[in-house]
């Protein structure tokens, strides 16, 4: 146990509502400010992605006993579900058998972080609006408007988990010496939605991540515990193919009529929900430091937010958490070497799932609907089932491991290099499963 | 002339004072605002690093015939002279005989501008402290502190040529989908002074930029008109050899008696000066976009600040202005198009003269100390001055050329690769001036 310290922390979110468990669990008195009402009093805003919860979320979880209720809001996807134009439905499981990861509506499981959180005695303050903080002292401002009155809270430590646009990172960016990115794709994504048949099944394999790419744009959907599925089309802002470009409903439903007809069906309010969802932006941002001595820390999407296309964003920000936790056994009250510890041991990590993410949607979007692809996919999992000691392929590495992400990231590169030439085998599309390929992927790996 | 617009000018730097000087010839009213004293009327900061005019900057002076007025203030530089350990001084000429760059004292310099631009007509608002900018009207937040009371003053248009840590800028960053980051180097810089004689000449000669390059550390010096020199030392903050390591007289003195022995009878006040300034950092800054709508505009550090290996952040805001008065020639009153085309034509230049600042470092820290690299600079000279249509070196590309910064990176990438093969060649070291060296090259041109 430490020595109990008062601790804010800025946002409610899943990290931050967790982190505040974490906190509350080692002793300290935990307040969360947030400046958005109390999420289990609103409406959800149309403009969510569902959550793929695996191994590293889980863990964080179940770390502090809280895995098994949040599994009740999950439902498994072993598989990809691909939706080709006029070509049948094509699957590809993720992992091994009995691997699956986990579709969670967001703000369901935001819910009911907050009131688990709240259950173990951490205090919330909703519509808290923090504009800055003071470093040197953990002392938030509050107040209704940025340029109004403001109130300060004195603290003996401040938790940034305010997301992408943290004002806490904002007030760490005017330091001397920090680092700082940020950078945002072309192309935005618009919440759709599937709703549940009459008797409340789900219209489409409910154990599927259902996934239409086309190039340039993308159809995703994830099932919700309801019967519905929370969809995402992901395409660029402007040109031929973009949310610029479909300007009304004839337009629009005539895109969806010839690129998804498969939703055409089972998207009833497509024109309703097109219309009146934002269009949200895609943004990878970068930091470094992360902490300010052993005051202020950074958490989550405010340290390194990432593009949703390996469904990693909360995974890595909960396992900021189980870091963050590891260091507080091992220093105990000395908080600076814990916050330095924390950030040197997850800033290469995230920077690796950045990237990693970056390139899945390359994979996702175009690579999904390729023949070559999913050969190779075939070559890695027969070897993989074969050779499981010498061969864990990227994506259960990342989604199925705990090992670190950099880890990853270099073994996908050296596994892609082999795989790379593997593909330039001679007659490989009737040799993929002969014992050659076998010895040529041994030598390969012996190099 | 454009339809007369009052327009607001943030920043009277360099670059500020003399983009308002042209927007002041093409009829516009123009006011300008410095959070700083008038720079005229106090003591020089003991933070700056001399300037160094090259084509470009004298480009855009000249173009508004100002560029006699500043000569008066530069001593030409044509050679570098390299000081090592135990060896004898060593020069390395920059370019073809008669081509030099300026140093002036960026104080100098700075005083001068503003006079310039006062004798135009330009109004200056200094100590006034432009806190935000509402990009939508062109509307200037101004008062005494930033929590204070504000007054807000209209104008048709914003510039914000406030620097690295612009405030402009800073607004243009909360804006979704603004691509932006800084990056810190390690190394900061401390400015020193070599004095003049006691009859007002140089001690050192006073045509060379001078360098001692000791890899992971380097001083320079560049000579100012009263006869002293302004010394810039650049060395990490952390680590064995750096700032930090030199915490008091006895170690900082010793440090110089090794290392630059060849300073230690002309910087006389080498311990209250290293202990009196400040060590400042050194950022690579990039953005995008640099414009919104009509209204504001950024311009010079403000949008691309640089590290100051080679000497071009003022030439390239300077070069900023010149493009900027060529789309408005092009484009009378269309400022959205004539911000779109700026933007668009400066952005790659940015870009690559970032790129070129960057690996500068490295070639004046270590590589002005290598006898392999004298040898191929040697080769290059020689071959240049026989095929000088074929050949032109990359600095030579860069400082004494209007051709675009994107243009010297790409074709200096292809050059080294070339010489990477001369170097290879057998025997090069006796072989360097022979006719076979020339046919090599331009073979390896002709791929």
């Amino acid at each position: 146990m430490q020595t109990p310290l008062k601790i804010a922390v800025v946002g409610s979110g899943l990290v931050g509502s967790l982190l505040a468990i974490y906190l509350k669990r080692a002793g300290h008195t935990v307040d969360v400010y947030d400046r958005s009402p109390d999420i289990r009093k609103i409406q959800f805003s149309g403009r969510s992605i569902n959550l793929a919860m695996s191994h590293r979320g889980w863990r964080a979880l179940d770390e502090v006993g809280l895995g098994d209720e949040i599994r009740k809001l999950a439902i498994p996807l072993e598989k990809r579900a691909i939706h080709l134009v006029g070509q049948p439905l094509a699957y590809q499981y993720y992992g091994k058998e009995g691997e699956s990861i986990y579709s969670i509506s967001r703000g369901l499981l935001n819910r009911k972080m907050v009131s688990l959180a709240e259950a173990e005695g951490v205090n919330f303050f909703f519509e808290s609006r923090v504009w800055d903080v003071s470093l040197e002292t953990a002392t938030l401002h509050t107040g209704e408007t940025e340029r109004g009155a403001w109130t300060d809270l004195d603290y003996d430590m401040v938790f940034g988990a305010d997301g992408a646009f943290s004002r806490v990172r904002h007030r760490m960016q005017r330091q001397n010496r920090f680092n700082y990115s940020q950078e945002f794709l072309n192309m935005g994504y618009k919440e759709l939605n599937i709703p549940a048949n009459a008797d409340g099944t789900h219209k489409l394999d409910k154990n599927s991540f259902h996934i239409w790419p086309r190039q340039d744009f993308m159809l995703i959907a994830m099932p919700n515990m309801d019967g519905s599925f929370t969809c995402t089309l992901f395409m660029p802002f402007e040109g031929e193919k973009s949310f610029e470009s479909l300007k009304d409903k004839e337009t629009l439903e005539q895109f969806f009529a010839t690129h998804f007809p498969s939703t055409v069906d089972v998207i009833p309010n497509l024109v309703e929900d097109f219309f009146k969802n934002p269009t949200s932006t895609l943004v990878t941002m970068k930091c470094f430091p992360w902490t300010f001595q052993d005051k202020v820390a950074l958490i989550g999407d405010a340290c390194h937010a990432i593009v949703p296309f390996y469904g990693h964003g909360m995974n890595a920000g909960f396992e900021d958490i189980t870091i963050l936790s590891q260091m507080m056994e091992q220093y105990g009250d000395d908080w600076t070497t814990i916050f330095k510890e924390y950030e040197k041991s997850r800033k290469p990590n995230a920077d690796a799932i950045a990237e990693l993410s970056y390139r899945n949607f390359l994979e996702m979007s175009s690579k999904t609907a390729d023949d070559k692809f999913h050969l190779q996919k075939k070559i890695e999992k027969r070897f993989s089932e074969k050779y499981p000691d010498k061969w864990l392929p990227l994506y259960s590495r990342v989604t199925f491991s705990y090992r670190p992400y950099s880890e990853a990231l270099a073994i996908g590169d050296r596994q892609k290099a082999i795989m790379d030439e593997v593909m330039r085998m001679e007659g490989i599309e009737n040799n993929w499963d002969k014992p050659i390929v076998d010895a040529r992927i041994l030598e390969l790996l012996e190099q």
